[in-house]
C-alpha cells in the first residue's frame, strides 16, 4: 500500500446479510477509484467486533447497503463515526435516535429513487383500478374467447387520493396523479406551508375524505401500523390502498381479512410485513396487485444512486454541505 | 301508440352481433325516454332487408353499438339516413368514404372515452417498463422467497415516447406522460399548429427517434399495418409498443416474431387483429402485457358516453350543432 493509497478516505461498507448490487453497475469499482473500502467479515459477532475494533479509530463514514440493521450496539463499536450514507430511501433499519444523540449525520437515497417509486405507485394504482394484471391473467388463461364477463374497472380521474407522507416520493406521486385528474390531499408529520393540497392531521381523517390511500412515508415508531383496521374500514368497501413505503405501515393481518371479506376495495402492494413472505390469501384476489419490493429498482436510478452516494462521501470528506441529509428530529 | 309517442324521434339501434351494455346503466331506458328505438331483427339478411325497407323512409338517425359493420350495402338500405352516432372511439367498422359521399354525419365517443383510454395506455406502459404484471405473477407463483433474480425494469422518466395519432386520446396520453418526465413526439395525418411537441411526418422516422411508440390513431386504409416490420426493427431491441387503438394498426404476425426473437423490447396490447384470439406465443413472454380490449370501459365513462350519445341525438333532432363530429376527409 503506497502513500497515495492511504490518502484515499476510508469507508466502511455495511451490507449484512450480503447484498450485491447488480454487477453491471460496477459500483464497487467506482467507489474504489476514490475511497478505500473496508468490507468487514460477518462469520461471527466476535469476528465483526474484533475487526471493527482494529479499524474503529479510522472509520468516520459508512455506506449502508441492503436491509442489515444499524443498531445502537453496532454504532457503539464505531466511536469515531460521523456519517452514514444509506443506499436506500427508507431508514427503518437505522437507529436514528441513537444517531441523533451521537450527532451522526444520515443521508438517504430518496432523491435518486423518488421518481421510480412514484412511477411504481401510480402504476400499481392504475393496475388496481383498471385491473390490468388481472386482465393479463384473464387473457393468458385463454378466458377471453370463452367468457364475456370480464369486470369493468374504475376511472382514475376524479378520484380523491390521500397521500401519506408528502416527501420527495409523495410529491412526485402528487405531480403524476394531478395529470390524471385526481384530487390530491395529504397527511404528514406537519403541514407544508408551500403545498396547496388539503392537509389532514391524521390518517383516519384523510381516509374519510379519500377513495385511495397511497403510503410513501418513512416507517418509524409513530407510523408503525398507521393504517389500522379503523383507517381501512373508514376508507371503505370501494377504497384502495397503495403501499410503496414499508409493509409495517399497514396492519397486514387486518388488511388481508378486510380484502378477503370484501370490506376493502383493492390494494397495490410493493412491500409486506415479513418479506419475502406474502400472505397467501392475497394470491386468490383479482383486486390486488403484488410486487416484490421493487418500487425503486431501475438501472437509470442505480446510476443516480451511485452518483448520490459518491457525491455525499466526497462532500463529507472535503467538508462541504451534504446532499440528501435526513431530517432527524 | 298515441300521438305523443309518435312525436318522439325514431332512432335505429344497430348492434349486430348483439352487444349489450352492462344492465346497470339503463341506457335503453334513458334513450326510450326521449326517442322511439327500432331494434331490427338479425335472423337473416332477408329479414333485415324487409324490416328496414318498411321503416327506411322514417330512419334519419342510427346509434351504432358494438362491432357490427356499417357497410355501403347496409347504408344503401337507409336512403334517408343523415346521422350515425357511434358509441365507440374507433370507427373502422363504418364505411366512412360512403358516409362522406352521402353527406351522412358521423359522431364518435372519443370525448367520453379519451381519459380512460389514456389511463390504460399509461398503465400498460408503466406495466411493461416496470414489469408490474410479471412481478405480480412472480409473487403469486411463490417465487419471491426462492428466486433472487427478479429482473430490473426500466425508468419512465427521460424515455422518448412517440404518439401515433394526437387526437383526443393521444393528447391525454401526452399530458399524463409529460408529468412522468417523458419526452413526447408525435405523428398524425398533419402537423398540429397548436402543438409544440416535435412532429414526424411518418411513423418510421418517429420510431427512429423514440424508445416507445404509443398507438392511438384511427384504423383506416392508410393506417392498416402502419407499424410494420421495418418500423419495429427501427424502434429496436429495447423499444416498446403500446396499442390502445386497433389491432390491425400493427402487423401482428411480425410483431409476435420480433418479440419472440428478442428483436423488440416489449409490448402492452389492449387490441389484437383477430379478437378475441390472441397469439399464443405472447402468453410465454414477461415483457408483454395483454388486455382484452378494455381500454375504454369504466362505469364513469359509460355515464359520459350515454350523455354524449343522447346529446348528439337531441341536438340533431333540434337542428343544433353536433358535438364530437368526426372529421371525414
Amino acid at each position: 500500500m503506497d502513500t497515495q493509497e492511504n490518502e484515499r478516505p476510508l469507508v466502511l461498507v455495511h451490507c449484512l446479510p450480503p447484498f450485491k448490487l447488480p454487477r453491471q453497475f460496477e459500483f464497487e469499482e467506482r467507489l474504489l477509484a476514490q475511497f478505500r473500502l473496508l468490507d468487514h467479515p460477518f462469520d461471527s459477532l466476535e469476528q465483526t467486533q474484533s475487526f471493527l475494533s482494529r479499524h474503529a479509530e479510522s472509520i468516520r463514514a459508512l455506506i449502508s447497503v441492503g436491509p442489515s440493521p444499524i443498531s445502537a450496539e453496532f454504532l457503539h463499536l464505531l466511536p469515531r463515526l460521523e456519517l452514514i450514507v444509506a443506499a436506500s430511501a427508507g431508514l427503518d433499519r437505522v437507529d436514528l435516535p441513537e444517531c441523533r444523540r451521537r450527532g451522526i449525520i444520515v443521508t438517504n437515497a430518496s432523491l435518486a429513487f423518488c421518481e421510480d417509486a412514484a412511477d411504481c405507485a401510480v402504476g400499481l394504482l392504475i393496475d388496481v383500478l383498471r385491473r390490468i394484471s388481472a386482465a393479463d391473467r384473464f387473457v393468458r388463461g385463454g378466458l377471453w374467447p370463452v367468457k364475456e364477463d370480464y369486470p369493468l374497472g374504475f376511472k382514475l380521474g376524479g378520484k380523491r387520493v390521500g397521500i401519506v407522507g408528502l416527501g420527495h416520493i409523495g410529491s412526485e406521486i402528487a405531480k403524476r396523479l394531478a395529470a390524471f385528474g385526481c384530487n390530491i390531499a395529504y397527511n404528514s408529520r406537519k403541514q407544508k406551508p408551500s403545498v396547496t393540497f388539503p392537509f389532514y392531521a391524521n390518517v383516519r381523517e384523510l381516509a374519510a375524505n379519500s377513495d385511495v390511500l397511497v403510503l410513501c412515508c418513512a416507517l418509524t415508531g409513530e407510523t408503525h401500523h398507521i393504517v389500522n383496521k379503523d383507517v381501512m374500514t373508514t376508507l371503505g368497501k370501494e377504497g384502495v390502498i397503495i403501499n410503496v413505503g414499508r409493509g409495517a405501515l399497514i396492519d397486514e393481518k387486518e388488511m388481508v381479512q378486510l380484502l378477503v371479506q370484501g370490506e376493502l376495495g383493492g390494494a397495490g402492494l410493493d412491500v409486506f410485513e415479513k418479506e419475502p413472505d406474502v400472505p397467501k390469501e392475497l394470491f386468490a384476489l383479482d383486486n390486488v396487485v403484488l410486487s416484490p419490493h421493487r418500487a425503486v429498482l431501475t438501472p437509470e436510478s442505480f446510476e443516480l444512486l451511485m452518483e448520490l452516494v459518491i457525491n455525499n462521501l466526497e462532500t463529507f470528506f472535503s467538508n462541504k454541505p451534504l446532499l440528501s441529509v435526513v431530517s432527524n428530529k
